[in-house]
């Protein structure tokens, strides 16, 4: 029986004034998924962490996403997984895109490579759209590919892989609930035509930055005037934690996805960790329940083990 | 008494999605100047060429920036200037950012080089202050930097130079006259969020093209969504051009700076004489006035002979 066990990175999407089009993979932390061939059109799913996710396939992101795959395959096989998530649901670094592109890759590998890099994204997406209810591929593409990824399109499907500069990245997850659905919701359908202009100054020297490992053009890039305005209401503490990290010497950052983790850039771990403090700091007097993560952008994307 | 020639070259602002953010210098056309240095303070202007443009320098692109340097050197110095324009005014292809920043450059580098690339830039904002009411420099870095530059931002100035592509330019200017302020007017003040979001799709997917080298990346990336469906509307011609220009294998292109001139990329020289071919015939039978040139991205902006 063909089996294969990959390790899925958590990825931060809707990077800075890149909203829906660009995303970063994550270091840590990842998911951990053991897939295996079956020769029946079934699709089997156990859960081996504590976040009591469905294991109906039709419920389940992984699921749809190998679904679809058997379907592909005119139900001629089957796929048995067990998961075991370290990126918690809900928290804003690609727990569902993890899911799913774990799930993509792992099939294709089983299958012998038989599709494309962008089928593979297809079939992921599937799971973002069980997920959020929208196929969007900020989170997917990089976790799939790692590095940074830009979504220039989506129909039709134009991924183009950024440069990777030499950052270290802390994320802090504060554990309340922001639901995809509510954030977006949130968002005004016009803006001002001189913020959009400012955004896409930003995303092009944000690019350039990335393109030359130009860290003080990124840092002066990292600025999103219509997102985050809006979105870090809903996140307690959030200027708060912007404005003491950046004292504490990190480059800038912002809203991870549609929150509620909040990641920073910094050019030098212990400046990486002394953000990290002042995150814990924050969220110790606020009261709130939380995560921490310091790491660097994860170049491999699913791995295969 | 010190002397210097110059070229200063025509530049392609707002390039496509790159509205208010990036600018091209072209090898071709360029005006020519000859400034001097005085030791009285005064400004002096002579034209020649048949553009009948003010010789006040008050009133003059290039002497309203001589007048800032002047006063900056506590008027000890002066300049006089011999102008021949080739760059006609009002064609969209950088005539004001030409005199502004050839004076600019040329002004600095008879002092000896005093004043560093940005004070040269602020000089020459001046001019385009004059000349269209904003102080905006699309035209003016690319102008005085050559290649193609990314200004992020105006206050405080950021300019960036970005990657010059192996590509070919074409570029009509069909002789009717379309007001820089006129352009401005026509633009709505509010854009859809998801309009915007493509913009910033697409200007990332054009920075990343450039400084890959990647052509159809480019290509693909030639797209905007927000400015000239409406300005295009002032150019007769536009739509028919664009598509014949494609058709004809251009890459892709757009309005030049705030029009009428139309720019199109092409890979190969004999492409862009095929798209040169294609804007005369539009025009031809229009029964519109036009120049044509093809060239290439002037990688050297200002240069002094």
């Amino acid at each position: 029986m063909k089996k294969v066990k990959v390790h899925s990175p958590g990825t931060v999407a809707n990077l800075v004034c890149g909203f829906d089009i660009l995303g970063m993979a994550l270091s840590e932390p990842y998911d951990v998924m053991e897939v295996t061939l079956l020769d029946e059109p079934n699709v089997i799913i156990h859960n081996k962490d504590n976040f009591d996710l469905p294991t109906e396939p039709e419920k389940n992101v992984a699921g749809v996403v190998l679904l679809s795959v058997m379907e592909r395959m005119n139900n001629k096989v089957g796929f048995e997984i067990t998961i075991e998530k370290h990126i918690k649901p809900g928290s804003g670094i690609g727990s569902s895109a993890a899911s799913a592109a774990g799930a993509a890759v792992a099939a294709n590998h089983l299958l012998g490579n038989i599709f494309s890099a962008d089928d593979v994204v297809q079939f992921a997406m599937n799971g973002e759209k069980l997920a959020s209810g929208v196929k969007h591929a900020d989170n997917i593409a990089p976790c799939i590919f790692g590095g940074i990824s830009l979504v220039r399109s989506i129909h039709p499907l134009d991924i183009v892989s950024i440069a990777v500069p030499d950052l270290f990245v802390t994320v802090v997850h504060p554990q309340i609930e922001v639901r995809t659905a509510d954030a977006r919701q949130i968002l005004r359908q016009q803006v001002l035509l001189k913020d959009a202009i400012k955004q896409w100054g930003n995303i092009a020297g944000l690019i350039a930055g990335f393109m030359k490992n130009d860290l003080d053009l990124i840092g002066r890039s990292l600025e999103d005037v219509i997102i985050e305005p809006v979105r870090s209401i809903l996140i307690p503490g959030f200027d708060e934690v912007k404005k003491k990290c950046k004292d504490a010497g990190a480059l800038g950052g912002g809203i991870s996805g549609s929150g509620p983790s909040i990641f920073m850039f910094s050019k030098e771990e212990k400046t990486a960790k002394s953000v990290e403090a002042v995150m814990k700091d924050v969220y110790n007097r606020i009261g709130v329940e939380y995560n921490t993560y310091v790491t660097t952008i994860n170049k491999k994307g699913v791995e295969i083990l």
